[in-house]
Parts: C-alpha cells; sequence; structure tokens
C-alpha cells in the first residue's frame, strides 16, 4: 500500500446538518414516475448520505447525451426510481399473499437504492483506465460495506439481498435479474429521456404481473407480451442508443484521452487534476491489487477518493488538457471538449490488421507523431448484447392452472434460438479527416 | 488591462474536423419536441462551434436539480428547442401571409439559437461573484460579434435581429419579447424535466395563433385564454420552481462559496481551480471595466477563458475546497457538494436587522468564527416577478374584425391591476442547526 | 299517473351472469390514470350493474366530439377516474393522521362511482326537452335510492355522504365541492380526450397537498399555485371546450330536434323512436310532476325508461327523422346528422330583439315555413362561469403555522374580485346560409 | 332486385349549408398528433360530407371499450390522423428528391381519408351477419365511387390509388401496404386509448425513414430497431387487445343477437329496428347478390341505407330486443346490453366436438330451449395473426451502400421463420353459469 498517497478526506461533517433535519422531505417529484415516495427515516438517511449525493454528479448515460441531448439525467434519478418501482413489485407480490415483512421491505429498498453506488463516472472508461478491470459491482460491494459501517449495522439485511445471500432470493432478483427494477426503470428513463419512444417499456403492467413460485420470480400468462415487448424494446435501445456509433466513437475518444493523462503522469509529467482525479491516474488500482483481496479491508483513501470523484473532474480536466505541451493529450483532449469526434466503423467479422495499420499511419502523417504513438488515434474493439440469457436465471411465465414455462419457450415468437442469440459487432474508431480507404500489398 | 493575466486557448483547431465533415446531421432527438431539424448549413456549423458546443456543460436550470432530480437539462438542449420553435412559428407567420425571406429565416433562427449563448454557468452566481454585474445578454452580444468575426460576416444580419436593429421588429420580438420562443420553450422544458406538470403551455396552441399587425407580433383573439395560461404557468414556474426556497437556499450557498473563495485568492491563498475559474476568480471583470465600454473590442484572453468555463469547472473545485485548510471555504464547500443546504425563510417584509445580527452571532459561536466573518453564514436578499410587463411590448390580442386590445383589456380574468403587479419576497438563508429565534431586547 | 304508459322492463336478470363471476376482474387499464384498481365486491357488483355500464353509452361531452373528435370518452370511464382519485385522497388524507374506516372508504367511493348516475344523454338538453327542469342531481339521487334497495341497504352510508348528511362533512366536500374529485378527474380527462393541453391539472399534487382541518377539506400552503392553476384551468376548459361556439350550436340545434319531435308527438303524429325515447317525449315529467314530490316514489316505470335510454336512441332517431314527412323535423335532423351546424355569435350584451326577428324572418323566406314556426330556426340564450364561487364552501389553504386562508386572500394575483366575478355571454345561433345583417328600421 | 324495399334517403341536402360555407375549419385539435391540418377545399368537402361524418358514429375498435373503457375513439379521427400522417411521408420522401405533385400528394390524402369508408358498425359482426361476406374493402370501392361521381370526378386520381391502378406505386403502399399509414396510426391511436402503452410506435421515427427505391417504399437501415419494434407492437396489440378473450366474448354474443334477429324477421316476426337497419336484416345481400358483380352499379338503395347505418342503430335495437318475445332474442340482447358477456376459452387445437355438444346440452337444460336452438348459446371459431406477411410486398430495408434487404433477412432477431410464421388459435364461448366440464362417454 505504500504507492497510495494519502489524503484525509473528512466526508463525514457533510452528514452532520442533514441528520439533524427534522422535517425530513418524504416526497420527490420524478418526471418519469410522477412522485416518489421516501417511505423511512434510514432511507430518507442513505438519500442525504454524500455517497449518494455523489450519484447527481454522474450522468446514467455518460456521453450518450452528446447524442441524444435530452439524455443528461443522473444515476441519482435512476436510483429513486427503481426504489419507486421496488415499493410497487413489494405492494404486488404481497397483495397476491407472499409475505414480505416491514424489514425486508426496508432492506430490498435500501438494496436497488444503492445498487450502482458503485459508479464511478463514465463507468467503462472507468473500469478501462482509472481502475482498471475492477466491475462497478466490486465497488458497490465496498460502499455498502462501509456505509453499513457507518449506519450501525442497519443495512445488513439490504447488502445480503444485494449479494444474493438472503434466504428469500426472490428479493434479490427484484435488485438483480432478469426481470429486476434496476431495468425496469433504465428503459422507461433513457427512453424517456433520449426520446426514443419505442423504448418505452409497460414497467407498470409487468410489475402488476409479477408474482413468486418456490422463492422466486414469475410472471403470469398475460404479462407474456410485454414480457416480449420488453426484451425486444431493451435490445432496441442497446443497438440505437447505449451502442449508437457516436457514443462509441466518443467512449473511445475518452478513454483515450485518460490513457494518455495517464501515461503522462506515469512518466512524471504535470497535469492538471483534482486530487481525487491524480490519486487514480497514479496509483495502479486494478482487479489484482491488494485491496480487492477477499477479506481485506479497502483501504479509507481509496473510498475516500472515490466517492469524491464524478463526472466534473473528468470533464474540467479533459478542457484543460487540451491546452497541454504533450500535443497528443492536447489533440484528444480539445476534440472531446468540442465535439470533434471519431468516425466509426461497425462490421460483423473483425477488421483486417492492414486496415488498422493503414489507418494508424496516416494518422501519424496527418498529426506528425511518431509511428509508436499513433495508437492513440486509431482504435478497434468489439460490443455485444444479447436479447435474454438463457443461462441466467430464467424468465418463467406462470400459467393459471399453476405451470411454469420459461418465457423462450411460452413465446409464440421469440423462440430459444432466437432469444440466446449473442449479437456481436465489432468497431473501429478513426479520426474523421483521415482517409479510410487502403489498397491491398 | 495589465492585471488581466494571459492565456493562450487555442479554440479553433477544435473546428477543423466538424467543418470537413460531408455528412452533416441533420435531425436530433428531442424528448420535448420529438425530432429537430437543423435547416442550414450555416445554423450545423453554429450548433458544431465549441462555443455552443460549451452550452452542453451548462445545465439550464443551475441548482434547481437538488430539488428536482430530474432538471438536469442543459442550455444547448434549450438552445435547439427555441430554434425548433422559430421554425414552427415563422411557418404559421408565413402561411397566414407575411413575407420571411430564406436569410431572414436563417438569420433568426440563429439569433433564437445564441441567445443564450452568453450564459455562464449557474448564472445568477456567477454575475454576482464572477463577472460581478455583467448581465449575460452582454456576454451574448460580445461572442455573438466573435462568431460573426469567425463566420466571416455571415452572421450580421442575426445579430441585428438579436439586438433589436433589423426593420423587421416582430423577428425580435420572437427571439427576445413577452411571447418569445425562448419561453415557449423554456416553461415546456423545464416542466417536461422538473416533472410539474402544471407548468406545461400550449405552446404550439400560441405558435399557431401568432400574427403579425403593423410589424409586431399579436395573437388572434382565440388564443386568448392560451395567453392566460401561459402568463399563470410562467408565474407558477417562478414560485414553485424558479424560486422554489431550496433552490434558493442552494444559490445562497454556492455564492457564498465563491465569495470566500474569491476572497482567499485577492488575499494571495492558494486555491484549486482550472486556469479558466482561475482568471475569473483574481481578476475584478465588472460592468465598469474597461472591456465593456462600448467601442472597445473584449480582448480574446477574455472570451477564450469565459467559453471554456462552465459547471463543472466550478463543481469540481468546490468539491476539492471541501478540504482546503481555510475554515470557513471548507465548511461551505463541504455542507454544498453534500447538498446540505441553509434553511430559507421567506416574507412579505424585509427581515428585521435584529434577527440577521442574531442568526449571525450564533452562527459564530456554533462555527467558532470571528464575527467579521459570520456573514458567510447568513444572507438575506430578495427575488420578485411579475406575471406581465405593462411597460414592455404588450401582448396584442386581434379580432377577427382587425381590432387590436391589449391583453390587460381583453382578459375577462386577468386585469392589468392583477397582471402588472409584482410580487416581491424576501428572503433569509442561515444553516439548518443555528437557532432561528431571538428575543428582542 | 295515469297518463304514464306502462312498460315492464326486466333489468334484473342481466345481473344474474355477473353476481355469480367469481374471478371478479379487479384492474381496468385507463388511458388517463394508467391502472384503476377496484377494492371491493360491492364496488365491482356496482360497476357490473345495468344502471351504471349505461353510462357506457353516454359521451361525457355530448357533442363536444362535433369539435374535438377525440373527445369521445364516456361518463363510465370518468365514473371510474374519480373513483380512482377518491382512493388516491383517502390514502394522503389517512397518511396525515385523519381517520377513515374502511367502510367510510368503500361508502366514498361508492357516492362518487355513482355521482353521474343520474346524467341522462347530452344532458342539457335531456334536461330542457325530455325531463323538463329536473336536474341530473336529482334523478342521482333517485338512482341510488333503488341501487340501495338492489343492494338490501349497503348502499345507504355511500347515500348519505352523496347527499352531505354524513357527519364527516369532508367525506362529501370529496364528492361534491369546490375541490372534488369529480372535477379532478373531469378536467384532467377532458384535457386528454380533446387534445387542449392546457386544460391539463395537476391533479396528483393537489390531491398529495390536501389535508383536513375541522372536518373540512384545505389545501396545504404550498399547493398553492396548483390551485391558481387548477382555477384558471378550469375556466379556459370552460370557454375553450365546454362553451366552444360550435358545441353551442350543436346543443341548440340537438334542443330544436327534440323540441319539434315532442311537439310531433303530442300532436299525435308517428315518429320512430325506441320505446325509452318515446316514453319521455310523450309524457311530461317535469320538476313539478308528482314524482318528483319529496316522499313520493318515483314509479318504476320512470326509473326503468331512464336507465334504458342513452346517446344512441337520440341518434339513431334523429338520424331516421332526416326524412320525416314534417319538413321542419326533417330539416333540423338531417342537419344535425350531417353536421351542417349553425353558425353563432357571442356578445356581452343581450342581442336586441329586432336582429333575432329579422333572422326568423329570413330563416322563414329561406325554408319557405310559415312564421309562427320560424323561431325553431333561431335561437338565443345565455351562458355564464364562474371560476370560484365564494358563496359555496370556499377553498381554505392551510399553512405550517396552522392558519386557515381563502385562497381569494392567499393568492398573489387572484383577487377575491378577479375569481368570484361571473362571466356571462349571449349567444345567438341560425342556420348559416341566413343573411345575419339587418337595417334598422 | 325486387325484393330490396326502397327508401328515398335525400342525403345530398344536408352538404348545402357546408358547401357554402366560406371559412372553412383548417386546424383539427387531435389528441394523438397534436393538430391536424386539413390542406385543401376537396379535402375539407369530403371530411365534411355525410358519408365521412358517418364514420364519427362508428367506433374504431367496436366493442373492445367493454374491456378498454378508453377506446371508445371512432373511425372519423382515425381517418384524419392517417391522412395527417400521410402529409409527413409525403414531406419527407418529397425532402429525399422523389417528385410528388400536388395532385398526387392530394389524391394521396385523399385515398388516406377515404380507407375506411366502406366499414360499417362492428365491422366483423356486420361482415357476418349483416352484409354477410362482403369485406369492407368492397364497400369502400363502392362509396369511392359514388362519392366520385358526387364531387364531378375529382377523385378519379384518388381511387386509382387506392386501388393500385396509379403507376406510381408507392403512394398505394402508403396507403395500404405492411407499412401504410393506416397501420401507423392506428397502433398509435389505439395504444393511446387503451392505455396500452407498450403498443406505442415510433411512427414519427418510421415515416422520418421512409424512402422509395424503384417505385417501391423502403425503410432506411437505421429504422431497422423501429420496424422490429413495429412489428412486435403489433402483434402485442392483436393479441392484448384486438383479440382479448373479452372482446372475442363480446363480438360473439353481438354476432349471435343478430344472427337471431334476422332469423326473426325473416320468420316474419316484428322486431324493433330502425328501417336502415331493418333493410339490412330482411335483404339478403351477400356476396353472391347481383349487386356486387363487377360492372353491375350498386343501387342507390343500398348505399342509402348503408351510409345511414352505424353503432348507434344496433345498440339502441339490441336494448329494446331484451324485452322481445322470443327469450332467446331477450336472452341475448340483454345479456349484451348489460355487459354479462360470454365466458372465452382459448386453444391452440380445435375444441373436441363432445364439449361443444355437451355444453349445448348444459344450455338448453339452463335457458329451458330445445336443442335445435342451444347453438345460439355456444359458438366456437377461430382467429389467427401474423408479424410479417412474406407473401406481400415485403419490407425492403435500404442500407448507405443502396443495398436492399428485406426485414426478415435484415433483423439479427427476427428472422423468416419467426415473422412469418402465422399464429392461430381456437376459441369457444358459452354463458358463464353453464357448467364447462364434462365427461367422456
Amino acid at each position: 500500500m505504500a504507492n497510495i498517497s494519502h489524503l484525509n478526506i473528512p466526508v463525514v461533517h457533510n452528514l452532520v446538518l442533514n441528520r439533524q433535519s427534522t422535517n425530513k422531505r418524504k416526497i420527490i417529484n420524478d418526471p418519469v414516475h410522477g412522485f416518489i415516495g421516501v417511505s423511512s427515516g434510514l432511507l430518507f438517511d442513505l438519500i442525504s448520505h454524500p455517497f449518494f449525493q455523489r450519484l447527481r454528479r454522474i450522468r446514467q448515460l455518460g456521453l450518450t447525451h452528446l447524442v441524444y441531448p435530452g439524455a443528461t439525467h443522473s444515476r441519482f434519478q435512476h436510483a429513486l426510481g427503481s426504489m419507486h418501482l421496488m415499493q410497487l413489485a413489494i405492494g404486488v407480490i404481497r397483495s397476491k399473499g407472499h409475505e414480505i415483512t416491514d424489514c425486508e421491505e426496508e432492506a430490498a429498498l435500501a438494496a436497488i437504492l444503492l445498487h450502482d453506488i458503485g459508479h464511478g463516472p463514465f463507468s467503462h472508461t472507468l473500469e478501462s483506465s482509472i481502475i482498471p478491470r475492477v466491475p462497478h459491482e466490486q465497488m458497490s460491494v465496498l460502499l455498502i460495506q462501509e456505509l453499513n459501517r457507518q449506519f450501525d449495522g442497519s443495512l445488513s439485511l439490504a447488502e445480503e439481498i444485494f449479494s444474493g445471500r438472503y434466504k428469500k432470493k426472490f428479493l434479490h432478483q427484484l435488485v438483480a435479474g432478469q426481470l429486476d427494477m434496476d431495468r425496469m426503470d433504465y428503459l422507461k428513463r433513457d427512453s424517456f429521456y433520449t426520446g426514443v419512444t419505442e423504448g418505452v417499456i409497460g414497467s407498470d403492467r409487468i410489475i402488476k404481473m409479477l408474482n413468486v413460485v418456490d422463492d422466486h420470480l414469475v410472471v403470469e400468462a398475460k404479462g407474456i407480451y410485454s414480457i416480449e415487448k420488453f426484451l425486444i424494446a431493451r435490445r432496441l435501445m442497446y443497438w440505437q442508443v447505449y451502442y449508437h456509433k457516436t457514443v462509441v466513437a466518443a467512449d473511445c475518444l475518452l478513454t483515450l484521452v485518460l490513457k494518455r493523462a495517464r501515461q503522462l503522469v506515469h512518466e512524471g509529467r504535470k497535469l492538471f487534476a483534482s486530487p481525487f482525479l491524480q490519486f487514480f491516474l497514479k496509483n495502479d488500482l486494478g482487479i489484482n491489487h491488494d485491496v480487492f483481496r477477499p477479506g481485506t479491508d479497502a483501504p479509507a483513501v481509496i473510498i475516500n477518493n472515490f466517492v469524491n470523484l464524478d463526472d466534473d473532474d473528468i470533464l474540467s480536466a479533459a478542457k484543460v488538457w487540451a491546452n497541454h505541451d504533450d500535443e497528443i493529450l492536447a489533440l484528444l483532449a480539445g476534440w472531446f471538449t468540442g465535439r470533434a469526434l471519431f468516425r466509426t466503423e461497425f462490421s460483423h467479422a473483425s477488421f483486417p490488421v492492414q486496415k488498422t495499420e493503414y489507418l494508424r499511419q496516416q494518422a501519424g502523417l496527418a498529426f506528425r507523431i511518431p509511428d509508436s504513438l499513433a495508437g492513440y488515434f486509431v482504435v478497434s474493439g468489439e460490443i455485444s448484447n444479447y436479447a435474454y440469457k438463457t443461462e441466467d436465471e430464467k424468465i418463467k411465465i406462470l400459467y393459471n392452472n399453476g405451470g411454469l414455462t420459461d418465457i423462450s419457450e411460452a413465446s409464440d415468437m421469440l423462440n430459444v434460438t432466437v432469444l440466446s442469440k449473442t449479437v456481436k459487432k465489432y468497431f473501429l474508431c478513426y479520426p474523421k479527416n483521415i482517409e479510410p480507404f487502403y489498397r491491398d500489398q
């Protein structure tokens, strides 16, 4: 741990004022769901906690707003919306005769509220260039444990539900499963904010059709068309929004910006950045790092820096870097800030090495940089999506006679072959003013 | 001008890539209006320009999202939406037999697109603590002039319309007037994003009812109820959203944060901040500064710093300041970042000096700071709003017989006394854990 | 009663099947509110009852769909929607610590469900030409009493609440008052179906702000802007929709059609009509008729005919009458069916007798009918509306300190003078191809 | 033709007033699309014509409102909405460089406006029991020809487009094809009015993506997900709304009511009915009737009766029939009017004869009717639907490189096998209080 610079970040005093608040605001306006009620003091305090307030500064869809300008919504809203749907789902399941105690209800609400707490800014970028290979789920567990400590153990049941260790498995499925409240909210919310109305799902109807059989979440038979529609809508959102060519281009560019910044920091060059961003640029906190070994407590310094890092640090720094001495950083950051994005090509097959090489050469010539650095201008990779994962907990349809069938069999239209197919696409990004054509040699 | 530190910010190269783009994207998805078309290459290039792209990083409603979490929309969207409505309005007015040439159309679209270009981050805060007393309209003029220079004079007509110098006055009224496309968009958009559905206005209907008489924008008689509704909705949005107690509290807090930061910079203390924010903290660029004298060209350095400053610089800095040595800055910035906001009281009369004094003393005791600095914890001020300004260009109603009447006379309900009344409220903000009661001496 | 022809209408057997139904459908899709739940067997049985099912065949807005084609919604939907809002309101009021027992809840839901049960087809027309001067409220009481009899007294409490005799007055105010659930639903629903978006009210927000003080419904202070908006929206709907010129024209025409039909029946002429419509055309059931004397049981025959009469009888008959031998009836009914409506003039003063006379003469000439019958072609009358009735139960605003103020004082904008003003307009309707100009003699 | 009773229905005089109207109302409010403009005098006159006004009295979804109470919308609205979308589509196609003359535009608008003009009340019922086996398309052609005659040939081009004889085939495809404006409107409108939000389609986006290649309508590649969604949404609406169990039950019941009424009329029994309904009950106007032989002019009497028949005649008569002497008619009509609907069973295989027989016996016993008439109480049949008809004009996807691919190949998910599969279901309807179980013999 010696290589981690210590910062003393007193996050706790922020809480003082809120905790004393007697008039706890209980209703929140949400353009997607209407009014969202906060049903307990614990939930109110969680929402007021700086760890959670920080989600206000992390856009739910990262750079997607560069294509769909409306999509500026935050993870904060999404977490509240998911909690709201969880409340509805619990009401429905209870009304069908399944017991959920008040404690379980509060814990399930807390678990869904915190399900994305470990998301950093621009998650995918962060996961590859800031805390390499540490998935956000792992950070969520760290933060929930820390919160549980601060809240004197009141979150133990929530943590059990979150991690799937609690005996009533269906509560976990509501938090993380093929029909969880996370998806119900994000599909609806992302459709709403992007204006891609085809992504709208009938979350209200699906929730009304939920039931529990043998401790598993199931959907009643008359909800089958809604489920088909939900699977198709999700897929549409993936290809039309989340993996939109220009979004991929922007993600690549930001990844390159941070990769270059990181490289410069490691070379000892000076760089403008908030101390929180400095911390992650300087340290190498990959998944193999000691702190992620099971049984190890993450040092406070990692958590403190993490919970202070958000979109603003990165965007603010990138803007300054557009004037950095390092020409590569300056170019990349300038393009990023001014939205002069890469061209993206998609293909069902991987791109030939010659093409990539050729483009790197062209980039080298165009921007007068040595071959060894031309990789900063041409990136390839792959993206994939499936409608329905047959290996996961399946979506079961419950018939009036009590029979259960997997959705892939119950559906007239979406048979298992179609549903379980993973669609994979290869992408290639490079500056728009480079000539993409090359001759075979 | 000697005291202005020079920074060389090459914003121009960002443009290179976009300008070369041949496949100009012409349709933008907007959750409020559906699809927004970009009707000319000039408009496309304006939208692609870094000055305009920067509006993506400035929230339309500043800190309002702290109360209405959905309200994260940017000035970028609002400008596009206003342009869209302008296009509709031009179509309606043309269809009623009034000539608007293609040049005038493009210029009017450019003018509305740029109407808010001079907005900085958290405008009100900025106007009081960053560029004191320089209204954003003044900055808009500076930036439009600079853009016109960069676009080789293609924006001259747009500038004339914007500043009201063009002969067809009604075009200016569509950009800035009591029924301008700015208001039509922002009321609808702000309602949409906050979820305050009562603020929704029938902008489509009002636009259908627009007409021109003697070069003035008028509304046909059957639009009268829509206008009443529009005036009431605007008023509702003011008191329920823009001047919501908690929004006022957040604005006050941020103003104090920046005031303290500015003070420390002037005392020579070191402070984390992006160079752009540093520039404005260090320099005193009030309205009386040389650069705002008519006929003077604003030095490039001011413009360059201004167009690089946005919400991110301020939010990112505030987060770092929460750990500053200066206890006042640390407290204020910590509260701000963690959303531990002030309590706000509203009153129709100004608050007695004794109350303010008492609260300052209490704050001094609570936070152990000298009396002279207690002003950083207790702020008072006033806010006001009117439904309809009788001194301004009036809203005229056009009857079938050709007669024109002022809305304040035409309306059965909203007579002039009611309409023109300015409602003023006094506010007082102070930390929540201070005892607000005091005894008369 | 001798002049009332007896019909034996066995409505009861319809019920048999439904009552046996064990799987009572509990959730109804509503485009305005989403899902509407039916919370008890009694409510389910009421909804299934033919008296209530008949509301499916009565359009909420009568002939308004001739102007706003979307407005085809039925009183059935409106009654369900009002019940839904009542459920929400009861939940809110309970959550604020006021007791509402389960019995009271069911009774209040039944009362609002049945609040419009006494509406006949095209109410205004019916009230003037079918059952002259018997307001629908009186018919509602008759029918609720009959239902109570059929349901063995289970509706006694509902009837007490409906008629304002129950001790908890606020329950009656929720059914019929200046802020009742009837208005909350109809304003929202009528806006939705007409497409007049400005009429949309924030019923959800208003309901969240309801409270009870001294057994009276009040609104918490932060709902004040929503109330202002509600009053304005209601007024807008009146003048823009309910009293739209063309709607007034259509209402006049239908009134004349029925007046002529009635006249012919009384003259002994034969006329196509369903037996139910025949009954009302033949008998003179005005308010002074014996059956409406207090203490008298309405004979089953009146009820049986009334609950079988709906829009279809009238529209179907009018279509046939377009070919009647009587030229006046044929003309009027033909125009009505083909939507060849009258021209309508509005005025703030009553129309001069000479003008009306002149138009009648012109009509006589144009359609070759004797002077004595020309009144069938020219009608005048008046309509009026007020935003807020000061003589009624007032809308009280509840402040945080417990103080109560009338909305007309609490509102900055809508003072009592403005609010309580009754706006009255005179109208004059006549065929479009008559020359409306006349010379003074 | 001797057996057709002659009625003289002077529909023409209705027109007089409207045709003289100088102030033609040009904008119609529509809750689904906002404002719908009427772009020419011919279109205005068509809309004002009694043939078209009659569509106001025919519900778009027949009896569906018995399940989804909001679905009371009329064919009138749907026709206007389709015309509106046609206008948008023509704008899009023109903007992509394809010529559509003003005449062609008006004709295409007229063609879509009239595409459903031949629909009678409760089409499916009508087609089986009123004008047996005459599809509404055939009636539409008859009526368009008659209108063309009345409009002195102004509709000749519209008729050519409607019937697919016009040289520009894509115009016909916009009227009737797998992506026609009819479907675009009805899916959106039916979703809106039923409240089944999952049926919402992105018609705006699909229309933006339309193009024409080799005189065929195609969809640009980036619209592919919207098309998938459209196909799925259409399928969902079929099974969740149009073929909802209770809707099938209601349709069956109404069919039986009319079948019995027809039988009684043929037996010479007297029956209340409007002359228009009498006409169709009395005459046997099946597809083999002389009047439908090609080259034969339909006698005016058929047209005159047809255009005067609507939902009201049938509903009003059914209500009266509930008291008819014939017990079977009285029972069926009473159930229908009081919404005491049949139970419906669905099955993927046809129902065994024994089961049907058993149920008929039970019905005979329960309602004390002879075996020979028990068929009036138990009905079976089948319904089917396919997502995409491969034999029809295909939906072609247009790639950037100019290539065209069938949607069933272009889609990653919806392969041809899945898409072209016809889903068929068998249904069985019988009174709810009959015991559905039987023993094998």
